[in-house]
């Protein structure tokens, strides 16, 4: 395998069209799909064919941008009700993706400024451009933060995907490891398989192999024992959500390895943009945790993996509490604890 | 669903045949295996339809005796020249498996005492029968003394499958909750799924599901969430090795299991017979950890999970420290810290 390590990215914009990375269909293979009328949108989402809250919401805007451009009135009135009745329908494609509503949001109040149709087009798909442009700087902010906080710490582990294709570029826990590629600082990353739906193995590994990044798949079971023998240093994760004090709804597996770091006296970082911060929740307490079906545990590629009619606890995101993370890194700087007070100097007050 | 529930067991004696559990094909197929010549049992052994170091040393006794049984000579040493062949046959099935050995000298004893031709096949037999049915034994003390550490705890967890078809019956992590349902002492087990070769999932849930005791199961990454919203009060578990310290050698996932059970103050047990311990190791440094091979990690029925190429770390136990573990519970009572004394006590000087 020669190839010119490349990040790889989700979403491409082409003024007629937007190319997706289709994440389902990865690891084996490598398909771009090609998004035109809205229906391709909302379908890529629904199929999570796009995934990551980040570039869930850039997909949107530019779907609903796109779509606008080719409405058929000069009327500003009929304009935006053709545009709230397309918002409502890209909604509904993930109503949970924080990141989805707020996009769209952001699209209506540009559109409010509008004074014609036609600036009005301009403007959309100039702001869903923006979006996008701007998440990416907000990835490459979280990525130089990072390679701070590691400072000379080379091995380190991360679970699930927080990765360049689940952002516009670089991700969140995995930029440091994109950035440091581009700059020949050599990291040795641990990918946790991340089980049940294997984000770890068939997307990070994926990823990092693509970046050029040294990356070593294990499985979930294996990370207490890879610490040890294998003298990681750290340990890097995205975030779903984070609570006013600090506590971080996360992949499933997450405070599993926040508590292998507290054991094995190293670090563990939470990488997240701003955006996740959840101030409306006090504590880990207020965060729901989804449990999706017992399928993705009991079957693995249509075949049975455990006996039928087995019960199957299936939660998809655990908290980690505060008192188990170092450090918080965004795109607005590195927040320590105490977290309820850097949290609020920063995130709220900011 | 409806049948009675059964402690389910690897192998049963039939004077002519022994009848195994093709472990290979559960949880899908529940298929019983019939061995009558001596290459059956080499490959029954060879190609892991029976597993487990105690059903590996049973059915390798069986097979020598059986094998045995059909010489067809009156002279005691032509006799002992065709069980030393069969011996060092069945013995290279699995070379690293203790048990094995241990059964098959242990035969060897036996035919070094017999007085004619007549006498050796009664007596090797008879031997075989005795090995499998003091397993049996140890199993169920192992499983009484497990109900009373136990104590009122119900909800319990448990990795890979320290069970009844690992041993001739109860087994030895999964013996209390046999036995428990036998006097109908409600256990709720949770049951780590073990990857990467799921022996939690396709083996542990089926055992504990046909034994009708109260399963769930869960992927590895979900332990320490599970102990801590379920409320999960020990974890038990099995050991493949313990060095004279009492740090333990046992499946990949363990020591994660044992840092929880510390981080959230509930006791952790490891529940194995006395052969177990290895006073030769004197330390967890001392004993050699296996790694395998990287496609139990990147393929699933077959299917590539994983992007090719990727790199793997793939050891197949861990060793929890002695440090880390409540008591080690054996047939001959159970062991509490400091181990090095107990041990010394209990397995050594018995």
């Amino acid at each position: 395998m020669t190839h010119t390590p490349t990040i790889p990215t989700s979403l491409e914009w082409h003024e007629d069209h937007l190319l997706i990375l289709n994440q389902q269909k990865l690891p084996n293979t490598v398909e771009y799909l090609t998004l035109t009328n809205i229906t391709d949108y909302y379908n890529a989402i629904v199929s999570l064919k796009v995934r990551g809250a980040p570039a869930i919401g850039i997909t949107a805007a530019y779907g609903l941008a796109h779509a606008a451009s080719h409405y058929e009135t000069d009327n500003l009135t009929e304009f935006t009700h053709l545009f709230r009745r397309d918002k409502d329908y890209l909604a509904d494609s993930r109503p949970t993706a924080v990141n989805l509503v707020w996009a769209l949001n952001r699209l209506e109040q540009v559109l409010a400024h509008a004074q014609s149709v036609n600036e009005a087009k301009t403007n959309l798909l100039h702001s869903a451009i923006q979006i996008h442009t701007e998440d990416e700087e907000v990835c490459r902010m979280i990525g130089e933060y990072a390679l701070d906080v590691l400072d000379d710490k080379r091995r380190i582990m991360t679970i699930c995907n927080a990765g360049s294709i689940a952002t516009s570029k670089y991700g969140t826990a995995l930029a440091p490891f994109h950035l440091g590629r581009e700059r020949g600082i050599g990291f040795q990353v641990f990918a946790c398989e991340t089980r049940p739906v294997l984000q770890g193995a068939r997307l990070t590994a994926w990823e990092l192999q693509q970046s050029g990044v040294d990356v070593t798949l294990i499985t979930d079971s294996m990370a207490a024992h890879t610490i040890k023998e294998k003298g990681v240093e750290a340990v890097i994760v995205g975030a779903d959500r984070i609570s006013a004090n600090g506590d971080t709804a996360n992949k499933i597996g997450t405070s599993m390895l926040a508590i292998l770091c507290h054991h094995y006296h190293i670090p563990f970082y939470v990488a997240a943009p701003s955006s996740t911060f959840d101030l409306s929740s006090r504590t880990g307490d207020d965060i729901p945790i989804e449990e999706r079906g017992p399928d993705e545990i009991t079957t693995m590629g249509g075949t049975m993996i455990a006996p039928e009619h087995v019960h199957v606890y299936n939660p998809a995101f655990d908290v980690t509490s505060h008192e188990l993370i170092s450090g918080i890194i965004t795109e607005k700087g590195v927040l320590y604890p105490h977290f309820q007070e850097s949290i609020q100097q920063t995130i709220n007050l900011a």
